[in-house]
């Protein structure tokens, strides 16, 4: 089943949802008869189903069901605003594996990144989250913050399990089972003095393989973990 | 340290060993003093630190150390041969994690692949291997095969231990502590005959998060829960 993905606040059942134009060429590509059944998410725990109504060169989809999805335990991913290629593939990931914020953070090092993430590239990494969410088949993407610091990052509401992405740090993650913070470092990593305030504030050095990580595979191997912390606790291993 | 990546077989104390021809571009964007100490691997299990000799525009390493670092635990990641873009990030993550093998598998959707891995892209494949070694810190390249099918691959001999990558299987995957084989299906997944034939090899279905995942992010996602499993054996947790 095609799935597209609307802007949220519109899913109710008998309405005509209108399909964005970038979602409309997707559709045209891959069209079929009309009346197919198509999937409908926004992003926000909305999932809806109707068909597809073509009105000359735009499309809208009739909703016939729309379902709620209860919202996922928060997620918090900070990695430093380093390579956007690379950190567009962070975001595919986090959203495949369910985090719920992404954070980019503007540190020392990743300053120095030619490449890295600035505050223009938020709508493409806002918009590759939800491309991966049509493709995972889940019902809530992660919010995408522009880049911000670290004071900024430190003084949000942020969970009470703090990891640290940390390759000379404990291989035996605790805490994550439930709502987490994630932080990782950009090419390079944190400075002492990021990584002094980060444990200051109760982050906890973690390590998720045998090797030095790259930051993207980092937070996958972290998501990952927390996943597998959760699925321990809910089966009372 | 700069990390340079030589070929088998030709580290040894007092040994000057020639830096290939793709590396010596490295070094010279990143040149220090002559004498800066250089660490040198060889995919193979052996690391060397020696100091960098420059003989006009080529240059060699003057070995003064060798170590050995014991091979690996088996790690075997079969992967549709889907894009191979996602193939090269496939395998730099499964290099930082620690794989030994990576077999790209011609699977009847991954030919469906315009972009898909193809025996030709070997070379570019492995020397994405070595460049990830060179930046994780590792010792041991994983080999990368060129595509095989699913018959050529299960005529391998491979570890007990068998996950399929599936979003239908069990989340609470076993017997990852020790040598391991992983097949994870291209864009658009195994066959349902593909799928009968690698269960019936005794791949057992294991999930790895939330959602369907790409299948790159699959090889990361198994790769991390199998290092966790060696860790909480490790540690008799």
């Amino acid at each position: 089943m095609i799935t597209v993905v609307v802007a949220p606040g519109h899913l109710a059942a008998g309405v005509a949802v209108p399909v964005p134009e970038e979602e409309v060429h997707h559709l045209r590509v891959r069209r079929g008869a009309a009346t197919d059944p198509v999937r409908v998410v926004d992003g926000c725990g909305t999932v809806a189903t109707g068909a597809l109504e073509w009105q000359g060169k735009d499309a809208a989809v009739r909703v016939e069901h729309t379902e709620r999805v209860p919202a996922p335990v928060p997620l918090v991913v900070a990695a430093g605003a380093g390579d956007r290629e690379r950190f567009l593939a962070l975001i595919e990931k986090a959203t495949e594996l369910g985090a719920t914020l992404v954070v980019p953070l503007a540190t020392e090092r990743a300053a120095s990144v030619a490449t890295g993430v600035r505050a223009s590239h938020r709508p493409r990494l806002s918009r590759r989250a939800l491309e991966a969410l049509k493709q995972c088949g889940g019902a809530w993407a992660p919010e995408v913050a522009p880049p911000e610091d670290l004071t900024h990052f430190l003084a949000r509401s942020l969970p009470a399990a703090r990891w640290l992405a940390d390759q000379g740090g404990s291989d035996e993650p605790a805490g994550g089972a439930g709502p987490l913070a994630l932080a990782v470092g950009p090419e390079g990593g944190f400075t002492e003095e990021e990584r002094d305030r980060l444990l200051g504030a109760g982050f906890a050095p973690v390590r998720f393989g045998p090797n030095t990580l790259r930051f993207d595979t980092a937070v996958t191997a972290a998501l990952t973990a927390a996943w597998l912390a959760r699925q321990r606790e809910t089966h009372g291993r």
